[in-house]
């Protein structure tokens, strides 16, 4: 009863929300854009009918694309961020006391001014260390050489506008935006969907190919379809489960204790998890 | 367009499945119990509007539900299984070969017949060591005494005839049926459904004053509200991150590689990663 927003991802099984009404909905050059106040997840942010972020679980999303690559690093400064314009990503980003400076390419102005207008907390708006540039990541990842210590894919679903962010060209452009001890963190779809599994499949090639480490790891995201979202961390060197690394993280898990939601060590291990039937995506071809 | 299934967690927020007919309905003395022919999922069962498995997820439940205890047991060979009428656990539990009889307690006919009929391959009904006792689970653990290695709740959630599997008299009665290397598994529902977080917290509370040891672990399951599961592990003694226990699983994986779709040596011990928000119900009175 009532309006309801309805999401398939395989035939005609899907998440269904339920609404209270629509807040923005404006096609810009680059997709359709539309945000909405659900009965209990806050509002609601979906691009060309694919669910983005909910004022509710953003946290996880966030949380798991941003801190398993920066306490992996042992002193980031200067992150970019392609995508990202609902701004999660770079508000977890900047509370690590070591940044410096964060570029974020968000190729849409309508997802930033929708994110600033109906989820306003969601951003770190007024950080003076945040730089947003709007342009498309696939050119800007051209330029930049040995400048950023991380580099975070937060873009959207391998379809339209995204589809190139699951491309080698790009990943080697990646790859050659980070200093020596560069790590890449990106967003990597849900392995329960079948329709995604050779973009999930070639992908992890493709890192394999250019960084020296690479891995998928698991976060569970319920506004996402199927609830199992993969991500991918790969680096020049730097190993996710190094001592030093777990180190790194049990310190700066215990100092953010209280605002931190879902990562913690122990998620940081053990989210490298990777079921059978998923390692088995990974070897397909 | 077309037939669906929708369970709905949270107001209006849940589940569509798409389906193509339903296969069987009734309403039997304890609930009403439903299996579709989906478009994707294979056969579904539902028990008053919740699902209970589809035939293409059922795999990560039974395997989660399953092996994290029987590995954990050196040498399980009484198992007694509370429910579990569609025989999927009885079919993991039955391929530990130092298994010699499984008793599964299930209260419903109905259920074993549809599954049975609907999804032959879910169970191994034929395989000499499974014995089916149509009772209430409730009263049947009352009299065992020290006589199973392994319990295994596999009930349905904590309304209707399954609200007292989440209660203190029949934690301590399991933990009576249970020998001195007794181990214990259990569904404990969705982390994200805000009506079950006080069954959650108060059934973890339980356990913890029941069993020497006692701890959740987590499972993707896509067909299950938010796609995240909860599930208990407790114990007389042993801990399931012994190195003799990891051991275990590391042979007895590494000879079932083939065969299991989910469960693996890095899942028996990241499954047991509770992210923060989580470990905040379990904390919460």
């Amino acid at each position: 009863m009532g309006l309801s927003y309805n999401e398939y991802y395989n035939e005609r099984t899907g998440l269904t929300v339920g609404l209270k009404k629509v807040l923005f909905s404006e096609d810009t050059p680059f997709q359709k854009v539309e945000v909405y106040e659900t009965d209990t997840w806050g509002n609601l942010m979906t691009i060309d009918g694919m669910v983005m972020l909910s004022e509710k679980d953003e946290f996880v999303y966030h949380e798991m694309l941003t801190h398993v690559g920066m306490f992996a690093h042992p002193n980031p400064k200067k992150v970019l961020i392609i995508g990202g314009g609902d701004g999660g990503t770079a508000r977890e980003v900047m509370r690590h006391p070591s940044v410096e400076r964060v570029d974020m390419v968000e190729i849409d102005e309508a997802v930033v001014r929708a994110s600033k207008e109906f989820m306003p907390e969601v951003g770190d708006w007024d950080n003076p260390k945040l730089n947003v540039i709007y342009e498309n990541g696939l050119e800007f990842v051209k330029t930049p050489k040995g400048e950023y210590d991380v580099v975070i894919i937060d873009g959207s679903d391998p379809v339209g506008p995204a589809v190139d962010l699951f491309k080698k060209e790009f990943y080697q452009n990646c790859y050659d935006c980070l200093n020596e001890n560069g790590i890449l963190t990106a967003q990597t779809e849900s392995p329960w969907v079948g329709h995604y599994h050779k973009s999930i499949s070639d992908l992890f090639d493709v890192l394999d190919e250019v960084f020296e480490v690479s891995q998928m790891y698991l976060a569970f995201i319920p506004l996402y379809p199927t609830g199992m979202w993969s991500l991918a961390y790969a680096s020049k060197g730097i190993n996710p489960h190094s001592e030093e690394v777990i180190k790194r993280v049990e310190e700066g898990t215990t100092k953010w204790q209280s605002s931190l939601r879902y990562y913690n060590k122990d998620m940081h291990t053990g989210s490298f998890a990777i079921p059978n039937f998923v390692q088995d995506i990974l070897k397909s071809k």
